[in-house]
């Protein structure tokens, strides 16, 4: 029976100020990537939304980020390797505290937004975030973009790496992205994302925008939650691979 | 024998700007208030500072405080207790994350300034502390002002309660300290200060500034380290305290 | 013919978190109260509301706070009134060039959230807002409680003092009122709310809880526009006062 | 008589933490690039440098910067052109209001620590600090390397572009500085600094490192005050340049 992780950035709100539903989306994921407090997150969101994960069995990342609330963590900032492994040691134990009161423990790290791609471009970076998740526990996790710097230094610590793709995001024939500024690159018909997720989990396979059938290799399924659109496009995913026999679960480390 | 702790607050540099001399003052002292990100001390900072008192084996605390860099944490903040616990919970986890990286862990918790009075005046507040250490780790110290709401509902949470005293400060006849507004608040001569040391040591007493006696119990000294002049001050009270064969060390949990 | 302001806090989102619907309420009220980036409000929000204000001709005021993002400026901070006076006036300044950049300039002041409750209750704080105010231009009003200190002190500066008044809020005899946290204290019935506005507008009174009728000497009406409710709310007080031929223009300094 | 401006970076403490030593450095320069709040600087600390400035003849330039504190504006954030020009103008109405309150106004502007950088090698980056600039007074004039893409921008905006240079720095042939990771990048010896200062501000030449005389055409001298050498250093180049009859004025909008 095939099997495929649902992983989703969580716990995006900060004071006054809410993102997203994470009650809704902790029923869809599998894997809750909760913020930690330096793009997003206020202490008493991480307590909520980790105590919410653990409830529901959900399994708890941590989605660090650069020190930027003000740009939601998506502005590249050009930060000394060695501080940016510390702010990401901060950042984790910050979320643990929350995760062990709940009951459970931080099992993963992905970092968010313009994080997310420096490690994918510069590798300094992506060591520095998989050096900081070693020391805080090497039995980690790190969940990234196939193929990335930071998934092969993850690997060559010895830790766990998960690759993950995107049902909603269409695929060139190399197997990177359509960037988001070109027409297409956002696939929106629920029937045929859940059909693409179907297939990412059980072929291993995925249709690019210039016909071919492409081999991906991915352990989770990344979904959003941000807009009220994006929990029922969730929701269809889900139902989707329940409906294919595929099992929703948390990736094994 | 004997035997003292002495405290100090470290860790309080952020960013370019530096504060005291963290090295010098871990050569005195037998337990370090390490600050944790919210009214001092950024991650490197953190990393940094954990790892000196670690390799001299002086005990680690999180010296907990409001959000606040901009007022040092020396503003009173009439914050939700709710929140206030989960604040005081973040900080324990991102300090135990380094205290951890170093080879041992978080001991203790001391509030920071206007957090460290309001666990004297705002019970609510001091009972928010005490819940985060407790749930944190319920083997942990709490060390403040004795016969505070702080170090009662810490006992009563079965939690360890620590008090201190301060050798540099004038105590009035009923135990309390004459505030730094009064002339004569603040002892500058050091071996007066060292001599107040011992007698705090071995006979659990002072002289109060009525000329009367007074007994106060303390298991800890609080000694600044934030001026030259005030490393020395320190390095006075540790010389003659171990003259008059006191102990310096760690409190026991 | 009668004439009301209607003031409303505006320009309350920060970086990707959205608060309110500012362009539907600036088509409302003849005043808005754009925060100033300590409580919310990043400087492209500061753009976009001073120019949409700009655009219908409402006059500009400076929604000042304490510098607390994460409490949304809601809690009271013990800050040294001078270190108050210096914050009040680095708002100003900051909001001030977004308006005269659209055009305009800000008018007057308004203390927002926990700032504004220390405006009535801690006479020093209520000085340092006035003082920064007069400093940066002594013909600026600042808008607040009725015999409020700081209106008092906005007087003795030579300065104009406005008082407001809440349609939907309920009176006590003696003209403060109710708490919240009483039952009755908001009204939510738009027509009673609007026939409110009219008789604070024209008779300058409003019938308070026990039945008796008080005079309220308001020269603007704060209405609110934080939820979807509110905005509606906000135009029935608007239709209201316009269908009783009171004219609803920003209050002349 | 020739004639020649010394500028320094002033005004960058922030809370209970300081930096430099503002004072002395005001003694020698005449124009003061003062911190605006986002890299460094607390209201407290504008007010007390504006007045000092002012107090001196000093003039005033907003030293903008990224929204930085933990990194002291020196990592580069890829920010969005537009809200880096927001940012901007937000600082320079905060500055502004202190430098009005101190009897003057900011007279210049001048990009800090990566920002400085991005405003040689990001030409949107350059544009957006410009446009503020423009916006906010087209008088001013701006502050930067030359042959930039910042001083460009300027030009082509109708305002005044200030080139300025480096008298304990060395230069290659082609004008450019010799980075700091190079041996001899930085020349410490005061009388070989202040030899150079006159060169500059006489011959508008200096010796490149393969001995080779280049010109330079600054009409400002940048002088550094963060350590106490660099005070003595400061103060060394003024006098040799009074010694030299050259006049220490600020440069002319």
């Amino acid at each position: 029976m095939a099997a495929i992780d649902l992983n989703s950035d969580l716990g995006e709100s900060f004071g006054i100020w809410r993102l997203g539903d994470d009650e809704a989306m902790l029923d869809v994921v599998s894997s809750a990537n909760i913020a930690c407090g330096f793009h997003a997150g206020d202490p008493s969101t991480l307590r909520r939304v980790c105590q919410a994960a653990a409830d529901r069995s959900v399994m708890i990342g941590a989605q660090v980020a650069y020190p930027d609330l003000a740009g939601f963590g998506r502005r590249f900032i050009d930060i000394d390797p060695a501080e940016l492994r510390d702010a990401v040691l901060y950042q984790l134990g910050a979320l643990d505290a929350f995760a062990q009161v709940a009951g459970t423990g931080v099992k993963y790290v992905k970092p968010h937004g313009a994080l997310y791609h420096a490690c994918i471009s510069h590798p300094e970076q992506a060591e520095a975030v998989a050096e900081a998740a070693h020391e805080y526990d090497p039995s980690m996790a790190i969940l990234g973009a196939p193929a990335s710097p930071l998934l092969a230094v993850t690997d060559a610590l010895g830790m766990e790496p998960v690759a993950e793709a995107f049902a909603d995001r269409a695929y060139r024939a190399d197997g990177t992205l359509v960037p988001r500024s070109e027409p297409g690159a956002v696939i929106t018909d629920r029937q045929a994302v859940a059909d693409r997720a179907v297939a990412l989990a059980i072929e291993r396979r995925v249709t690019a925008v210039d016909g071919s059938v492409i081999e991906v290799h991915a352990r989770s399924i990344c979904v959003h939650g941000d807009t009220p659109g994006a929990v029922e496009l969730a929701r269809a995913v889900r139902s989707g691979l329940e409906v294919a026999s595929v099992d929703v679960q948390a990736f094994t480390i």
